[in-house]
């Protein structure tokens, strides 16, 4: 009576095992566990008892290019632990480490103070508080009032500033607002004229300049919610199931590949290799790949704008901006989700939902074709539709919407839009 | 009880004439009872009773575009055929003629010897007749055998040769051959080293060369038939039929345009607009479009290759060169086929199957998305996907199969793509 259920669970624990062990990937992304784990190492390490401990990156230390390949390659019964470190950038004590931490030891192996020139980027926290500012700063309500606006209707954001050769800087923002006023549309109507600076340290406004007055734009006709019924249209393949996703593991047609995700690219895509069918093995394409930076500069030279020289990647992250897909309009409805993980501005690990989202397009056009008509007395056509695998994330910073896909092609392409 | 049916003719009688009232537009190609039409008017002419009598061009003499928009912008009562003539271009007694034919009355409205430079488009006779010429030529046959190769295993492709600055020109092709021996692909194994030169009004060798013998190519791995299953993609849309096809109207989404079809250009698209929906009118985007011309120079300045500048469009002809398209391969389950029409080297006309292709595409793309974080208390998300709608044609000149698109898209861009 007892030898059935033993025997069960010995088979469930090893097909657990199994399945686990294929799951991993030494380039997996950090998973909350581990992101908890990491917290808890810092905060109970000497570093914890510093003054304002924040977290303001937390990824994979990844192992050397020739570990991963010499893993992927072995019979990979031994587990990926070995490779679970962290880079961890934090701000204590008014200062920027630089950290790398040892999940299978629970240690900190590298603890370095940042001495050179720049700041990590800002907490999300920091973002928020330093937005509401203005809300108890009495000059601006009353430029505001003098506008004709109301309090209740203005939203402010922060920005980031720039950095135009200054041998010192301090960690500073600048806030700008807007007037929602009966639109959803914040960024269609700016309130134009105020300059607001922030020293996030001290986390107060340190200049106030309201120079000149412009009327807002008007609120009719920006909103941009659509009202349109949305089609699903669903695609569906006769006899092929098109994808498979194992942990973070894709495989499709004759490719394979990684999707990683961390807080400052978003989609990491890692070791794709392609089938070659002559040579009867899979063939390296890409190592890894992944967007290192947007830089948006406005080029306008008035006071109120000229610092608008974003680093899109750099200085929000692209992770940290990815936009939950929303099923049918940002994705067909033959697509898998994927979630992704990051650190708050304390250490804790949180949940971004569906950021990647995974689909064969079937785009109606033809990878190859042709007619031959100088056979006699036949004329010979053949082809094959193509057929591709898309891996998309959108990242939402400020007013834009970055639709980031990286294609894969059956004949060893690999095309990437934003 | 004689009534009804009675009635009943009569209704369908209406209904007929309404429909092919409704189908009628100034710029719909020449129907093939119209190209017969034109082959009895200008067989029963004097031109008729001209020595070897060939049709190298028909098309219809399009009307003016004032007239165009005016007759689209009427009631359409009237019907089209004021407007329809055809311009045609034979060669007779030696001579080109450009004749314009007037349908409604059955007449030539003018013939003129045209007197410049150049010759009209090679019959695909001609190109015929020509390409077996060298089957009969003992010094190719002697070539050939001297090569090692099979007589039965040969095919030859005639090529158009050019024009280098001289004053007087002849109708000129060169031959080129390929060896079969077992690969379909003939394009893959030429037969080099050999020049053969047709006059094309005695339809005769007038040179010949065999310069140097090189191995040809091997057969293995040029088989280009592809043995795969085809996996149709049935996209199905819940509640949204996509496009209406009236003749040769098509309307989808906001937009309506017309498709035509010719032996030169293939796909014309003609009177393009597109639903402004504040203005409840249609906005004419595009009078008329097609593919004006391709030009192949292979830059190579051997004897054998320098000729070889093809301009695929006037000497080949991108609607004679239309392919028939192959459903699932060249065109998606959900594809609508369009016949075509031209006239032979007799003037009778030629109907091509499905050279049209036009389908809704739903790639997965996003027409456009936008997530605001910043309103008080939520996150909007608001977005459409992209849906597009593609007209198609494959035009294969010798080994080159070119796949042209027009897409149109929700938002009034027309993208084209060979």
């Amino acid at each position: 009576m007892t030898f059935i259920p033993l025997f069960f669970l010995a088979f469930l624990l090893q097909f657990c095992s199994s399945l686990s062990l294929f799951h991993h990937h030494p380039l997996d992304p950090l998973t909350p566990t581990e992101l908890n784990q990491i917290k808890l190492i810092v905060d109970k390490s000497s570093i914890g008892s510093l003054p304002n401990l924040t977290y303001h990156f937390v990824d994979l230390e990844e192992p050397e290019k020739i570990d991963v390949l010499s893993w992927l390659s072995s019979k990979k019964t031994n587990k990926n632990a070995q490779f679970r470190r962290a880079k961890v950038v934090v701000r204590a004590g008014g200062e920027t480490r630089e950290l790398v931490v040892d999940l299978a030891s629970g240690s900190i192996e590298s603890n370095r103070v940042y001495t050179g020139h720049g700041y990590p980027p800002f907490t999300f926290n920091e973002f928020v508080k330093a937005s509401r500012l203005p809300f108890q700063y009495p000059k601006f309500m009353k430029s505001i009032v003098n506008r004709g606006l109301n309090m209740s209707e203005v939203s402010c954001v922060p920005l980031t500033v720039g950095w135009y050769g200054e041998k010192v800087t301090k960690r500073t923002l600048r806030i700008t607002c807007y007037y929602r006023g009966g639109s959803v549309n914040v960024y269609a109507r700016p309130i134009e004229g105020i300059s607001l600076f922030i020293d996030v340290d001290s986390m107060r406004i340190t200049n106030y300049i309201d120079r000149f007055r412009v009327p807002v734009p008007k609120a009719e006709g920006t909103d941009f919610r659509s009202n349109k019924k949305i089609d699903p249209v669903t695609c569906n393949n006769a006899t092929e199931k098109g994808f498979e996703i194992e942990g973070n593991n894709v495989k499709w047609g004759n490719w394979k590949f990684h999707v990683g995700f961390n807080a400052r690219a978003g989609t990491v895509i890692s070791t794709a290799s392609i089938f070659d069918a002559r040579m009867k093995k899979y063939r390296q394409v890409l190592y890894r790949g992944h967007v290192s930076e947007t830089f948006v500069p406005y080029m306008d030279p008035e006071s109120e704008w000229y610092f608008r020289t974003f680093m899109d990647i750099g200085e929000f992250g692209f992770g940290r901006s990815a936009s939950t897909l929303q099923p049918l309009i940002d994705c067909p409805a033959n697509a898998e989700y994927m979630d992704g993980y990051v650190a708050g501005a304390d250490g804790q690990a949180m949940k971004m939902e569906k950021v990647i989202c995974i689909f064969q397009r079937d785009a109606g056009d033809i990878a190859w074709r042709h007619a031959e008509i100088n056979n006699p007395g036949t004329v010979i056509r053949s082809g094959q539709p193509e057929k591709t695998l898309v891996v998309r994330m959108i990242a939402t910073v400020g007013n834009y919407d970055y639709v980031l896909d990286w294609e894969f092609k059956q004949f060893g392409t690999i095309k990437i839009g934003v």
